[in-house]
């Protein structure tokens, strides 16, 4: 299996995190997946990921000192493989884990994702667990040197043998499941270890192993970033998607500041291999936080995320809960022409950056398409100009479609200008 | 109690850890301080300390591949505290602790010391063990985030009152087995947290706060160093000694660099304030670590450290196998004049410092004896003088004594200068 | 000559630079020295500073762009030496340099200083000047790559024989003008060397070189900070006072910060050593800087700044226009209680430092007075205590004076306890 | 003009710096050039290129002390421009600068380049200069506090509008002389600056833009590395290659660490931009260094430079004195299999990389070839081996062709293997 297939676009979906934190059940997740078939499919959205501790027995029942409860009761089966929490999701006692959630998923024509933290649960090191298939116990196995530095649930796995077997238990175990996408944690930048934030380079190689060895095409996403541009080549060979900024959330500050992360990263967008901006925190985020809230974003800032978002290539998850999606926040997310850039046949260039705006340009290798993208990064309305011969140095005089207002516009001796509100974008497409 | 009256001088003892790393046992531990009484204690050696993992059950059993094996079985009682592997210290079974040892080495009109790793251990935490005298278990106090970086068997314990409980129970059993030193390791520079290298500096106060609350006079010894300059006025309020390098073995280079530490610590050398350069691996070392050997220290070497440890005002302690010392390191460890300079009475100044050589002065403020130690640093025999200037104004003609091989000297026109061999000191006492 | 007999106490005066920036004329100094010797020199100031550029024509010519103008017209003799601004300093003039201006200050019983950047004029490298009393010309001792980071003026000079010679020039012509005081720039932390900021110690080493060489006692100050803690012993042997921060003004971050600084340095204020906290920013500050002002600190700021300078032993620069000082100021600074713990005899001690208060003691040797300042560094009202037990532990009931208000104290049960404003502080004297 | 079209494929030349340091001469230039266009012209080498300090008289009057004389003598006209020592260039006398040269070297069929440092003579700033065509003097554009850490000749250019004018009477005065590549250093990565280490971003820009102003296609070249990945997008911008590291040389552990350079700018290589891994140390070198020898690198180690400089895409700069150069070095130079890889239709990919081997792939888009390489990085003979699916999912059984030893290869089932020597290498083209 060429892992570069499992994913021949970036992938677009939903995630339980922004909105559940940790607390997400069964029933919500299927109402999620319910309307992501019926209004957003056809868009090509069709992830659907339970984020983190869906093992964990009520999570948030300390929510007011931890996020997650230290030695809290976990699910978790004879070979320290953590199972889905009974109580929230229902289907999966009987020891079916998350088996009956996925078929749902399918049945809707949809994708399941989870959510795991790399490792092998402490619990499970400390009382010496089996490892399936093996005669070593988990003891063998789990370095106790090699922990999350916000999630206590779990230990590195040391790279040997009996390491990879526990893996290799793992994703078996979530191919019978019928799982689709698995976003691994703590492990793109361990940022713990502040000398060594690759630390967990042969957790990504066993992870991919451990996929090859399942055969069933599961798409590996890493989190959580910054990913260190210097193991670019590693992420591009083991991973599908991989986080390129710490967790982002609605606020102008993490987002002005993506324009540097997709600077830096723009040249290693390619097929199956996809530098992740992170979820959208669109419509209604933030109530497993006791926060619940309308994203803080202005509807220009929302323009402007999701034009970065696709002009660049990243994946597009949605934080917002679904049910509660008004109609302006909709045709955000589905226009297509907007959507039309996320392809990695669109090859992503920034034309001009600083600290009042960003100038980019997207140019698909397949349909000869030419798209360009105005970033107002300043406080003030802005004239902000590009030269067609940044893009091309024949054409001069050309027509061109703005993508979000529809409206069609001329370039006058060569320049493109548009005058643009603070923090607002001019999407083109040239005609 | 004033915690600077437990040790009104350096503390001068053994310590297990050279020689036997985890492994040493009752009768190994007997033998050393049969020794020390019989040859050491008049000259002021007086404390015996075992070091780490007295609590573990076979801990060499893998040490081609752990020195601290993980996960591995740990002695301890029902309310998370540590106990005497029963195996090697017998006398501990009936669940005695420490007290029989203890008992024996004050017999001997010595002192008796432990080493701990500061915190919790995990087992007791996934276990949920009580903590004496509360209602509270193992799990709400330990904090998972919160490991040493290279031995696997605790959890730092939290800043609450819980905690401050959990210590108070733990420093009372020592007081009730007879501890008169504690070396409290992963403590005084928590090298995991390269960002926060004072992170458990709540745990120094809390195991203070536990030792004025069992009213045993317990020397309390912080481990590993560097300790950090900024926090020396934290130290000085809180402990008796504190490590100002990482582990000092018996190689020039770590020896040639402690020169650097003292010149940086000069200042902070006071009545049971006393910064620690570490154990001294003279004699024959390395048993337990599979590679015993009699130190690599020359002789020139020896003198020169000796020399610094005493004019500096470090602690002293023997990491030699003592039933094996030879007839020249005992008298390198009973020169008289030279340990008269160890005591807090001495100020210690650096006067100049470089690649080549060092040289340091000690005036003793109370008996008015001057010392004056001239380091030879370089690979070469070399000609080094101070200038009487740098020590008194008035003095000019000086005679004095050479401490180490008792000749006399004499300064000419106020300056004192002796040929010296490589590595080597002379250390002057002026009469 | 021993350095640290120049300055038995710590230095107190005024200084140029608070006020006047660069541009301070002979006039202006001399207004400021006749009020000194009228109102301030019986409470012990005594030196009056002329800060940076006094060789600078017209230095704030271009003050909108630059603070120094770069390649702009120094004063300079044939030898590489900068002389005064002869518009500036008229009595200069005839090549007479300070000597008149020092005369007339000497004349009032105060002593005169001033300010130098280390090195030699860029210009006189390039031009090849004569050193004085040698062969060599300024390209061969001058360093093209030791510069400024903020000031244009000058290059470093080299660590030979001829660079020596060259600061022997240069101090012999200060003797000879009569200066008491200087105030090196560019020395004390080299801070444009990001990894090597003592990158100039062989330059502080032929300053102090140089003024023993010229048989004057020039009190020798280092700047600017923060002193490296590493280089204190060689700070101790060479100068008699430097800087522990960064340029330190009127602002309440900047003095909270001090707080910190004072921590680090408490061990090394003895009698010639001193740790300095920086000008005084009372009264009126900031003309040559665009920015006449009262002083931006409230009262009890003021207070708490001369408080800790005090207990601390730092040097006390007074930066306000001393011809425009209020009656309030005139009394902060001639309060003979506070005052009184600025001797080398008082050795102070931080008992206790958090983000909310600062407790120090000063234990004065010779006198065995002993003085407590409780310091309330929060946002609102405090009430702060210390136990007797922290200073000493036979006292329990003692009676006090507060220095500033002049009330009476009792402790109880042990414990001096007061209600202090934010930003504000108690200094107490045991009766 | 674009500059991506001034060099289609990585520049190919003769630096003089690696034989001659700073004291190339007019004759010797030519000799180079003469033997360049008999010998290597017809395999693509074309640029004669006259390195550092051509306009200094007597560069090496003191090589013992200095590589480049602090305030020495420099050839500069009256617009603070410099001109080629008359001495070293006696064709450049009567004013002609290097355009006799330059014309000798076009008239062999040739491009002629020179190396610049950045900015302005600081002599030309203290004598304030005037800038040609306007009405500014040097210091008025020279900035004070921007210099070079390792060469004394120069201050960095202020971001104006004068500042532009300056260069572009620079770049006019070099497209007068003939010049086709300029080699611009202290300006990739300005290493004094180790917090800012792109801190002549402004100045690579008014470089771009005085070149685009003369209306000549110069290759623009900068040094020193290491480059910022950072930047990448920003010289892919302005220049035509970047240095990725610092000075090359003729060290295995300096070739070995190129690997890690190379892994990182992989991306990076395009038409017009050149990832630079500096000059070639083949044949004879370091003459001007006074330590002439034949390049210390084993023919192995050769071989792997020669190949990885082409697989990966990097500009050729031999640094031998061609006159001298040897059969075999010759042919190591003229291996046009070899040679073919240099083309930015090919492009690199890195498959696997640790410190004992490192395996690349090349894919000419073009013709569609496929090449592959094997390194040995460790210290004994090794098998190495590389699995076809790396390359392509399909080819299987595939023939292959050693472009050094000319010897057929096949893969069996599907991996090519081959037996190494320790640092050699084996570079494959898929038949």
């Amino acid at each position: 299996m060429n892992k570069n297939n499992f994913a021949s676009v970036p992938p677009m979906g939903w995630n339980s995190y922004d909105y559940y934190d940790t607390t997400v059940n069964e029933e919500q997740v299927k109402a999620n997946a319910d309307f992501m078939s019926a209004h957003l499919k056809e868009y090509g959205w069709e992830y659907v990921v339970v984020d983190i501790q869906w093992y964990a027995n009520k999570p948030d029942a300390m929510r007011d000192k931890f996020q997650y409860i230290p030695f809290g009761k976990l699910e978790i089966d004879q070979y320290g493989r953590l199972q889905p929490d009974k109580e929230r999701f229902p289907s999966s006692s009987e020891g079916l884990g998350f088996k009956p959630l996925a078929d749902y998923i399918h049945s809707l024509g949809l994708k399941f994702g989870i959510h795991i933290m790399r490792g092998i649960p402490r619990e499970a090191a400390h009382n010496h667990c089996s490892v399936l298939g093996t005669d070593v116990t988990a003891d063998m196995i789990a370095d106790p040197f090699s922990i999350c530095g916000w999630n206590p649930d779990m230990y590195g796995v040391r790279n040997t043998e009996a390491g990879q077997a526990y893996y290799n238990s793992l994703l078996q175990l979530y191919a019978d499941w019928g799982v689709d996408f698995i976003k691994v944690d703590d492990i793109c930048n361990t940022n713990m270890y502040v000398n060594n934030q690759y630390s967990a380079s042969h957790e990504i190689e066993m992870i991919y192993n451990a996929i090859q060895n399942c055969k069933r095409e599961i798409v590996l996403s890493l989190s959580p970033g910054p990913a260190l541009i210097e193991k670019a080549w590693h992420l591009e060979k083991y991973a599908n998607m991989w986080r390129i900024t710490d967790d982002f959330w609605d606020s102008w500050e993490l987002l002005k500041d993506m324009f540097k992360r997709c600077e830096l990263w723009q040249k290693h967008v390619s097929k199956g291999c996809y530098p992740d901006c992170d979820m959208l925190p669109l419509g209604i985020v933030g109530k497993g936080f006791k926060n619940e809230r309308h994203t803080q974003f202005t509807k220009e800032e929302q323009r402007t995320m999701m034009s970065l978002w696709c002009m660049f290539g990243s994946p597009l998850m949605l934080g917002a809960e679904l049910t509660k999606l008004d109609k302006w926040t909709l045709s955000l997310l589905t226009n297509k022409d907007i959507l039309s850039m996320l392809t990695p046949d669109c090859k992503p260039k920034q034309i001009e950056h600083n600290e009042e705006k960003a100038l980019w340009i997207s140019y698909n290798e397949n349909t000869k398409e030419q798209f360009i993208g105005l970033f107002n990064l300043s406080e003030h309305e802005k004239r902000i100009s590009i030269n067609m011969r940044d893009i091309e140095e024949e054409k001069n005089e050309v027509n061109l479609l703005e993508l979000w207002s529809k409206k069609e516009w001329n370039s006058e001796k060569g320049v493109v200008t548009a005058v643009i509100k603070p923090h607002d974008c001019c999407i083109f497409k040239v005609l």
